[in-house]
């Protein structure tokens, strides 16, 4: 208990990539494997953390030199880690698919920052003896509610056997979809990724979940695949039916019209993405609810600060995902069970991950829809070092560089093209 | 290291009060005593930690109710601690001064949360062997640059042999004052407090601290009590001579008709004292430089976060200072030091307080007119009982139990109002 400090001595960075199902969005249609980066900090004093991140390439790269940057750190100089990073990420790294909105310089920085951050978190909450949640602030609930995240989908990937899921390519589909999900996990909320069909073809869709599962909130989002009069259009067809409409058409600007004609909260991860986006948001009354996300946020203790701006704006606030793995889960519902004014269910990819982890299991589960935050030391999950050894084998292995669901749809359907907005 | 929890098991609430110098403010003139408190929190494995607030006797009454209310959590548990003390501070407590700004129902929270939560990161920081600053994201300055903060002033308080410090009632009292600040702590900022004389005579005032520091930065902070006319005129004048000018007229809107028209960025610490004050005063451009607070903005980890929100709106910071001790000055100095987007020299009182404290002398001290971060585990600053213990008797004794600088005035200029704007 004298200034003892805890000392990064070595950073390991690994690429890895998981099974994913042909998932439709606005721009196309997920790969077969999904790519994400794990970062584990070790110190000095034998001590190490977890933190998992995107896995393009470009970003990779920057993961990677940044791992150098922050060794001979001490686990609690996040300003000058964050110093450090933004000056070995240098510009803007962009990713091909925009679908969570604009790349800037500072985004860049912060989303390289992300990893290394929650990795320094699980160590203090290990060296502390608690969980990261107390270094947010303490649990406010003792379960984080996430929603089903339904998404039209094919059988199965082109040349390959049906997935388990199966086909889901109308509001029948879908509506099977979400008793599969919801009989899995027991979601009390669900969220539909449209932008992939004709607006009214979506509208259907809601419709139909909307009778399948009366009083449970229901969501969409096209990301930005609508115009302005298409979005103010179908907001208010969906009167009466959807908790919030997410990202229906691009910019700042043009949401800040949509937000002005239609009934319901608008959200998004598109249009306010990084603290820049703040300003003219809320100028120009764009939002009702930010989906936050550590990964783009710059970690857990950024994303806590957008938390409280958001509370100062009289915004709410949901939770945005990507594909991940376990070590995203336990840190966003670390990060969701801290934050008091994050009352909407938090969006998860976990359901079409499946069972694929580079965390051992029992940490982490779902109970009625919600996972019991981890109460052991820090994020409370621990790597499976075969698993991350398999994981990365497929990485080297599958191909895929980036994710790019638009050339993958374009191998099927060469006129694709991911326009936006589309209608 | 196995999920070991430090309970706070008694809280300690100490009232003090210290000699203030009769120093000349908007609305009056410093009693002959300050007040503050002093919160010390223990914890069931022997650690303790502590805070410090203000001494008036409504706000000390909720800090007493919420001790109770504390007891018995986690010092982790900082969320729901801010609950429970809002529960039970129930509605707003305003000053008598106004000094800080409108009262709120929130800012009232906060002030009470206060010093609550910077014991506990005290505690925290002692368990950790880490100082305060590592909890808030780690130093990125070695010291803590503050400003010769000057008064108008009497000799002495009537009645009374004058003071050390003498008289300062015009220009040249005004620059003999801040020579003798400089040479004593070396400062390389300086601050008036104006709002006391007719405004050319703290414009002339300004002009001679202009000429006998050239080149060192000057604010002047009369406290509101400047119509939006006057402030304009006073700005214009006083173009070329002034880092910023803080508060020279009551109101966000006021604020904001000044800031279009002066050419020094406005600061405040009374048009946005809360966070529900961000959202107007954002769309209203009222200030370019917030001065924060810890003690009215909910203790070091919320002010980190309206940092963080003063930096997506790019808004400069100070740090704004009350008649002080120790504790307090060792808080503010670990928060500034963390803040990176902190860069203008903060305020403090501790000339003024005149060697008079509560905590063990070594701990803090001015170099160069800052203060070199504590570097012991905690806030690292020692409670000295035997000053707790005089500090208390004479709060007991000098029959004061609430700032009142009006009606202290009033005892000697019977026609003395506060109005705001006075000119
Ligand atoms: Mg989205
Ligand atoms: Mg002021």
């Amino acid at each position: 208990m004298n200034g003892e400090r805890m000392i990064i001595r070595q950073v390991h960075v690994t690429p890895v990539a998981f099974r994913d199902p042909p998932l439709l969005n606005a721009a196309g249609v997920h790969e077969p494997w999904a790519l994400r980066t794990i970062v584990e900090v070790v110190t000095d004093e034998g001590l190490s953390g977890l933190g998992e991140t995107y896995g393009d390439l470009h970003h990779l790269a920057k993961v990677r030199d940044c791992a150098n940057a922050v060794v001979g750190l001490d686990v609690h100089a996040l300003n000058e880690m964050y110093a450090r990073i933004a000056a070995t990420v240098g510009g803007t790294v962009t990713d091909l698919h925009g679908l969570t909105g604009a790349a800037t310089k500072e985004k860049s920085i912060d989303r390289v920052f992300s990893p290394f951050e929650v990795a320094c978190l699980d160590i203090r909450g290990k060296a502390a003896g608690v969980p990261v949640s107390d270094l947010l602030g303490g649990k406010v609930r003792d379960a984080v509610p996430y929603s089903a995240y339904l998404f039209y989908k094919w059988a199965g990937h082109p040349g390959e056997e049906p997935d388990r899921f199966g086909a889901a390519l109308d509001e029948a589909g879908i509506v099977q979809q979400a008793k599969l999900l919801i009989d899995e996990y027991g979601f009390a909320s669900i969220k539909l990724k449209g932008g992939v069909y004709p607006p009214d073809q979506e509208i259907s869709a809601i419709r139909a979940l909307h009778d399948a599962f009366p009083g449970v909130p229901l969501r969409l989002d096209p990301n930005a695949a609508w115009s302005v009069a298409t979005s103010i259009r179908v907001g208010r067809e969906l009167e009466g039916t959807l908790q919030y409409l997410e990202d229906p058409t691009p910019g700042i600007d043009g949401m800040g019209e949509v937000a002005a004609a239609v009934p319901m909260p608008l959200a998004t991860n598109m249009c306010v993405v990084t603290p820049e986006h703040f300003p003219p948001a809320m100028a120009a009354r764009s939002i009702g609810v930010l989906l936050l996300d550590h990964h783009y946020w710059g970690g857990l203790v950024r994303s806590s600060q957008v938390a409280a701006m958001c509370d100062a704006f009289g915004l709410s606030m949901s939770m945005h995902s990507n594909s991940h793995l376990g070590i995203s889960l336990a840190a966003m519902t670390h990060l969701a069970a801290a934050t008091p004014n994050l009352t909407f269910a938090c969006d998860t990819h976990t359901p079409w991950q499946d069972g694929q982890d580079v965390v051992k299991p029992g940490a982490l589960r779902f109970e009625n829809g919600a996972v019991p935050v981890p109460t052991a030391p820090g994020l409370g999950v621990e790597l499976d070092r075969d698993a991350l050894s398999t994981m990365n084998e497929q990485y080297k292995k599958c191909g895929i560089t980036a994710r790019d669901d638009t050339s993958y749809m374009q191998r099927f359907t060469p006129s694709f093209t991911a326009t936006r907005p589309r209608w």
